[in-house]
C-alpha cells in the first residue's frame, strides 16, 4: 500500500488506528488456546474480523510468534495471508520485528518480511546505520518504519542523549547539538523518502513529537503508547498531525486483551471503536 | 556455559574462535540443497563436525533461517539441538538475533532464544535501553551480547557520534563527551556483570577496542570482521585481550563458504585451522 492509498483509507474509515496483534498465550481464552492447532492465528482471525472496519493497519509483533517456535511462525504466516486477502481490505500491514543487521543479513530480514511474507512495512532499529536500513528501503512499494523515540522507560537511556551529529566538524558542534533520536531522524530521512520511510515515536513524550515533526514534515509517524502506557490521543494529534494526517496510532493490549473471556472480540471492537470515534472528531476538526 | 567454563574451553582448545553459521542458500552445494528436507541444518551439521575441534563457539545468524520460513526455523531448532548434544561439546552457543523491544516483548525474545531454544547467549541491540536489555540478563546462566561498535560501514552513522552521556548535568558535559558506543558500554555494564554480559566490537576499528577495554576491563568481547571484512587478528588481540583472554573472534563466510563445492567441509576445516593456529600462538605468547 502506498502513501496515497494509506491516506485515502484513513479518510474513508475516519480512522488512523493500527491494531497491534501481540497475542499473549497467557491471555488468550482457553476455548481458543485448547481447540486449535494454531491458536495465535485463530485468535488473530477473530480480532481482525472484529476490528477491521475501525482500523487502517494491523501490526503483529514478531516476538510473540517466535516464542511459540515453528508453529508460531506458521501462525504469523497465516495471519499475514489472512490480512492480505481479507474482503474488507486492503489494510496496511506492519511486521513489528525491530530488525537490522549488517547489509547481507539485513537483506535476508527484508526479504523475509517484505517479500516472502508480503507485509507492507517492517519496523527497523537504526543503531547499525545506513547499510542495515537500506535493504528494507530498496524493495519497491514497501516501507521501513525506523525506531526514533520509543514509548518504553529505556528510551531515556540513549535516545534522548544529546549528540553532535557531525562529529567531524568541531566548529559546528554547539549549533548541531541534538537528542540522539532527532539525529537519527535527520539522517534517516536522507536514505529514503516520505513514500517509503516512517518513524516510531512514543505517545508518552508528546513534547518531542512537535520537534521531530519540524525535522520530518512529510513523513508518517507510527505512534505507540496511548492508553495503557499513558499517552493522550488529542495531545498527540495536536503535536504531530500534518496536512496528510501523517500518523498511525497503535494500540495492542488495550484492544486485543480488553477481555480474557469469550467476549474478547466484542470488547476488542468496543475498545477500537472508542479510539476510532476520537479519531473521527480529530480528523473532522483538522 | 559460564565464564569460567568458557575460559577453560579456550585454554583446552587453544582457540577463541566462534564459527558463524550464516548459511546462504545460494552458496550451499547443490548436493545438499536438493537432497534434504532441512538443507540449512544438514549443511550446518557437516560444518560443525568439521570445525568443532578448532572452535569454542558457534553463532547462527537468525536472519538466514527466518528467510526460509517455518522450515528455516526448524533448521535453527535442529542446529541448536545438535550443538547442545554434540559428543565433542560443550561449546558456547550464540543466537545472533540482534533483538530488543519494550519489556514484555523482549521477554518473549529472551524466552525464545535462551530458554526454548536453549542458546547460551543472544546478541541484543541497545537502542531501546535498559528494559529492552534486562529480560536477557534476567535468565540465570545465560548471556546478553550487546552491540557496541559493529563492523559494518553504517557503524559510522550513529555509533561513533560524540554524545553527552549525562545530559542532565550541563556542567559535566565537556568532560563526559564520549562516542555513542562507549556511552552504551559504560551504561550497559551497570545492568549486568562480566558473568552475563559481552559486547560486540568490530575488528575493523582496532583503535576503538583499547578504549572500550579500559571501560570494561573484565568483559568478554565478541569480535566480527577479521578476514573478509579486513580486520587483523594479531592487532585486534593486542588491543583487547585481557588476563582471562576476554575475546571471542567470529568468522562466518570465510569458514563456512570457503568453498561452494562438495569439498566445503575440508575447506571450512582448513580455514578454521589457520585461525586456530594464529590463536594458539597469541595465547601462548600472552
Amino acid at each position: 500500500m502506498n502513501k496515497q492509498e494509506l491516506i485515502q483509507t484513513i479518510r474513508e474509515k475516519k480512522s488512523f488506528l493500527c491494531v497491534g496483534l501481540d497475542p499473549d498465550m497467557e491471555l488468550i481464552p482457553p476455548a481458543i488456546k485448547n481447540d486449535y492447532k494454531h491458536p495465535l492465528f485463530e485468535f488473530n482471525r477473530i480480532i481482525i474480523d472484529a476490528t477491521i472496519d475501525l482500523a487502517v493497519a494491523f501490526k503483529p509483533n514478531v516476538a510473540f510468534y517466535e516464542s511459540q517456535g515453528s508453529q508460531g511462525w506458521e501462525s504469523l504466516e497465516k495471519t499475514i495471508a489472512y490480512l492480505n486477502s481479507h474482503p474488507k481490505g486492503p489494510v496496511f500491514t506492519i511486521a513489528d520485528a525491530k530488525r537490522a543487521d549488517i547489509g547481507n543479513s539485513s537483506r535476508q530480514y527484508a526479504q523475509t518480511f517484505l517479500e516472502n511474507l508480503d507485509f507492507d512495512a517492517t519496523t527497523v532499529n537504526p543503531y547499525m546505520g545506513h547499510d542495515s536500513v537500506k535493504p528494507f528501503l530498496d524493495i519497491p512499494g514497501k516501507w521501513a518504519i525506523i525506531l526514533a523515540l520509543t514509548s518504553n522507560p529505556g528510551a531515556s537511556d540513549f535516545q534522548t542523549m544529546d549528540c553532535h551529529p557531525d562529529s567531524t566538524d568541531m566548529e559546528a558542534r554547539t549549533d548541531d547539538l541534538l537528542p540522539l533520536h532527532q539525529a537519527v531522524v535527520k539522517k534517516c530521512i536522507t536514505w529514503g523518502s516520505p513514500e517509503n520511510t516512517m518513524f516510531v515515536l512514543g505517545a508518552t513524550r508528546p513534547e518531542s513529537l512537535a520537534a521531530v515533526r519540524k525535522i520530518a514534515p512529510e513523513h508518517f509517524f507510527l505512534i505507540p503508547g496511548v492508553g495503557a502506557q499513558g499517552g493522550n490521543l488529542q495531545e498527540v494529534a495536536a503535536q504531530c498531525m500534518n496536512h496528510e494526517v501523517g500518523m498511525l496510532l497503535n494500540s495492542s493490549r488495550g484492544i486485543i486483551h480488553a477481555s480474557r473471556d469469550d467476549d474478547f472480540d466484542i470488547r476488542a471492537s468496543e475498545a477500537a471503536s472508542r479510539l476510532q470515534q476520537q479519531m473521527d472528531k480529530i480528523l473532522d476538526s483538522a
